[in-house]
């Protein structure tokens, strides 16, 4: 590895659950954060620095899988370098030295607004207001001063623009993960590194099959008989195409020779099966204590 | 049948998407709307008004599956008795009379104004704000007469509340689909005309397997072997019991009696195999024209 910083592109503005997630993923190392607004933003972003990495939201407990992403993933040259396991906590957040009912508008992502809707459901005064990113909306209220506004978004972002907490935690569900995915142009280098070090147990594959009885389960049996673990499958069907079904699954293996062997025995059954990454399968990031769950990297 | 109304609870206002579904699958019958505003509501009301039906979106093409709906429906003592697929589009309604660049508020629910965000791009100087619903959102502006401010909601909101369409199909997707389930208490009454009319082919099961090597292929490989065909899987994980794995299953087949044999051949090898309703398979609702999609009930 260079000295110079790593570049890890990110979805939304620093402060952002993509930020907390790509630090604790990078560990000691020196990285550089690139914000980009939207997921479509950042796969412009690596398409164009290839020396870039970038973090991604994949799926998330409340919500499922986060489709788009998948599709993005798909239909790019990039691949699945890690993954990261965040537990997801919302931070009320406003300008120093104000009360929760002095606040009249409170602004985050959709999905951030989503999850705290009962926590607001006590100040109906407050109007939720949607907008681009958690953090962004964090960051305006320090740049403009604005009175009367609120923000949800992470403790980081708080910290960052010297923001109050008027209420910690204000999420709904306390058992709420996101899984990240770390993608980068230059895998192929990054795996032979993991791979040397015999890291790689993990891969995640798309391929699609015809609508026939039994097509998935010939899959399956293939991969058993190869002794490669399933640790997630879904499937979509393809609007327009209902003969035809794809499934984005993740495999778990120990020995990456066999995991390969057994793509070639699923392959011939398969339409467009391609592998979006091997990588390493990320830390047990939320060990549970008496009901209650924290991130590895709280506390 | 009874003469009086079919009562069905929709989560929304009346001229909400689900209003839209509902119409569409009991077409020439007499039914009455019971709006929830929440899907949790709608489970209550349920559990309350025991003659009542309830219509619920359970997945969409953009964002995948409603997976709270999912858990509710598993954990209720609800039944489904049928589907139907909407093609959803939305519109920019206002109070008659005002241009585009008079409206300074849009309100709507976050998944539709999620939806319409690239048309929204072009009028940066219109605030997006979440609501409750979209029906929800025209009716506030036709009852309380509000100027300057507008709302996504679908046609038939836009015809109910007497409200002017300023932009028609904003969304961004023209191929995005929501999938309704339909859910009794008395399900098994509605299921026994439809199994004498031989018209149950589909069924919704879900289901927990350890996280062992093969567990899925075990379950696939029986219901092949029966005739079974898949047509949705979808793994989740459980939270805190990171060594089993639920899955939820939507099977169709053309012989019931080999179908309930197939679920004894395969309980065994599960944990808490539960089938969530046995119906009709939906109507093909959009046949694609040109690479144009309309659901069937629109020209």
């Amino acid at each position: 590895m260079s000295k110079t910083a790593k570049r890890i592109a990110i979805q939304g503005w620093p402060g952002a659950n993509h930020e907390i997630a790509a630090k604790a993923y990078f560990e000691d190392e020196n990285i550089e954060v690139v914000p980009c607004l939207t997921f479509p933003d950042l796969f412009d972003t690596l398409k164009q620095d290839r020396d870039c990495y970038g973090i991604i939201a994949i799926e998330n407990t409340l919500v499922g899988s986060l489709l788009p992403n998948y599709t993005m993933l798909k239909d790019s040259d990039l691949v699945i370098i890690g993954e990261y396991k965040l537990r997801i906590k919302h931070q009320f957040l406003a300008l120093p030295g104000q009360s929760i009912e002095e606040i009249k508008e409170v602004y985050s992502h959709p999905m951030a607004i989503a999850q705290c809707e009962a926590f607001f459901k006590n100040y109906p005064h407050i109007k939720l207001i949607e907008s681009e990113d958690t953090a962004l909306s964090a960051k305006r209220i320090a740049d403009e001063q604005l009175k009367g506004v609120g923000a949800i978004a992470s403790e980081l972002a708080g910290e960052m623009y010297e923001l109050e907490t008027l209420a910690k935690n204000i999420e709904t569900n306390k058992k709420n993960f996101t899984r990240f995915l770390i993608i980068s142009d230059r895998g192929k280098t990054e795996n032979d590194e993991l791979l040397e070090q015999n890291k790689i147990n993990k891969s995640s594959i798309v391929f699609s099959l015809p609508h026939e009885e039994g097509s998935l389960s010939k899959i399956l049996t293939i991969l058993a008989f190869y002794n490669i673990n399933l640790t997630k499958i879904q499937s979509l069907p393809i609007v327009g195409q209902e003969w035809e079904y794809l499934f984005y699954v993740d495999l778990t293996f120990t020995d990456y020779k066999r995991y390969l062997q057994s793509l070639d025995a699923i392959r011939p059954l398969t339409k467009k099966l391609k592998s979006l990454g091997e990588y390493a399968s990320g830390k047990q990031s939320y060990p549970v204590h008496n009901g209650d769950i924290e991130t590895a990297h709280s506390n």
